[in-house]
């Protein structure tokens, strides 16, 4: 297995790794997360004792405008097209699961844009909840399946 | 229990609160989470085999610059004044710990800038280790303790 | 009448106005806008022979977090905290309305976030409708009342 | 006439279009608006009685930074090239009329940049003279041209 | 002499200052560089042989919209209010000179918010004279005086 | 010696110069800089008698990051995909040297990225030695080579 973090150079100095070489084709990503609550929280959410109202709107489109902010966040990630983005919200019994699909037609691969897009609508969600639920917690935000560029297709194993 | 959204109106639409009646008094809150990688990469992290300089100053500073971005990423935060944070990032036996603290003496709780610290870390720690262990995940972020504001200091109990 | 315009120096050069000698007070202010759209649009909408789901609350949000950009899209505004902000929109007959109130503690008072917000959500409803009507056109963006400040309360004129 | 708007999916929840599969092409979009001020405030800016200097200028840079800002102001945005940008202000009796024009070769059309630059320049002028003209108002902003891309060459009608 | 650079802890570790003990008062920082050109451009720049038009507006706007960026650029500094800002460009024989001067009514001193208004006109000037000279060179960026806060008035020695 | 500026129209507008019929290729651009310190802090800084920690790994990061901050940064210049950067910071007897190569596959050159970064990247040095050395000075920032485009190679004359 190789070792080396591309994201270093020999002296391991951090850099942002050369993809000028690299050709656009369509990538996409899809990266998943929860956002644990109470069951107290969630069975309101659920059944419309509490105004829902905006709630996933929120968080939905803070997570596809993350995706976007992606190299602003990470500072070794490109500057890449997002060509494509799609945050789905489910509300489970004691959590809130969230898939965001990210796709692009350019140089690299978009799994860190997939996870962002994770990560902030899942933030988003905890910054409504914070107020009736300090416990929320944020778990499980991976990547579960890739496609296109050069090393092709891959799925989480279950 | 009072299980009314701040962040909706009594329509259910998304509102920035008005906080312009709160006083700015120091407030701080502390998050934690964690980057679980295979053993095969933490060993590696831990005992140098992989050149691995600047992996965690890149986590660091991307948490840090995180912080700051609050407002930008999470649609209804008020744009605040980060006065002081520490991210610390520890390599354990199959993931990487991270907390993060963050200070203000502004009008609101600094809460989701401490997650939004530890969650932007996170995804820079797997962005550095994508290319040899796709199996990263992200868990556990939650926010720890809090002190200052009206609600006054608070530790989430073990 | 003054015909000074602050935002220059005696050479007509552009500076940010200093205003370290003005006290932080509350201060609000309220805009008003219009996107008109053709009637087709507009009764589908209302009627929901639209799945208009998230529309209204895209624009919300968009509006809400332009205000907070104010200071990065004008060049001579300051960086100013907000504290508080409201967008609504309101489907009339052949246009949605929309009115952004916006509230602060700071120096400096907030008819730009105002009608910067007011802007951006019209330019997100625009966005969202331009697929099936080419027409859309925003107008009427303008400053209806302001308070707090050395300047007081002020009410445009019907 | 098709009623679906394309920034929504089944269920009306808000998506970024997935254009992987269009091609970058050459594409313009022209579109206009008007700051409309006292006839005062005109005519000390046409005749130099007011120290105008970088009042256009101004107001034309903050119009083509506006036009890359795009994706950050309108959450459904993508990410694109902006390869050419012109913002022209034009004096008239009663009001200043913007014209941006903007060029891309990139996927998706730049109407919204265009109505994006307009606004911004517009705000940046109402910034400058609200001081000595509270009246000042966004009127008429609309795409008046596009040309490229799959839907071809449009014109506003009269 | 204290050698503790203040950015780092006692591990080396970058962190952000706590500086919520600090009182909010008035402070100021002046800055200067240049950007040395060819005497022929700097000529043709003077005597207009050159189109000029907006240069020096496109420059200070550059630098005043920079300074509200340094927290962005810095990763260790703090979110600051920008509350007055002026960039004053001046040719010379053989090289535009470039003062800028920030004033805030914060937590921490602004000169870090002075260097960067003055870095990034500097660049702005180099960007557009670039096409007819590549020799330019960015020289002489330093701090040369500030006022307020803690550490007092400064002025550097000649 | 063609004396006319790219960056503005007949009239002396500014504007961002239309690069859609210019080819996406291969360039990669050279800049360099220079931090002047004490050689006080220069020789801690060599000899580790100052914690220096992450200083040099803040710098890189800073300065990768501005790279891709460009378009935001100078307000004419174009979105543009940057597909690799490296930032090399080296202690000499009294200044840091910093170089920058900034790599990209897009339609215009990187010379301003590679600037930029070089510009951030010892404005961060600064930000981080001021406390202990108020004399530092940014100087000699200039490309010294690019590489691809319409206008070929190009090195710097010694």
């Amino acid at each position: 297995m190789n070792m080396r973090l591309t994201h270093l150079d020999d002296a391991g100095n951090a850099r942002m790794v050369d993809v000028t070489g690299k050709q656009p084709t369509v990538r996409e990503a899809v990266a998943t997360g929860e956002v644990r609550c109470s069951e107290h929280v969630m069975s309101a959410l659920r059944e419309g004792t509490v105004p829902k109202g905006d709630v996933l709107a929120v968080a939905r489109i803070a997570g596809i405008a993350a995706a976007k902010k992606t190299p602003e966040l990470l500072p070794l990630a490109h500057t890449i097209g997002v060509h494509g983005a799609v945050v789905d919200l489910e509300l489970a019994e004691d959590r809130v699961v969230i898939t965001a699909t990210v796709r692009t037609a350019d140089r690299t691969g978009v799994e860190m844009e997939a996870m962002t897009a994770v990560s902030v609508a899942a933030l988003a969600v905890v910054d409504m909840v914070k107020g009736v639920d300090r416990s929320a917690e944020i778990t499980g935000v991976k990547v579960v399946a890739k496609s296109g560029g050069r090393s092709g297709d891959w799925r989480r194993p279950e």
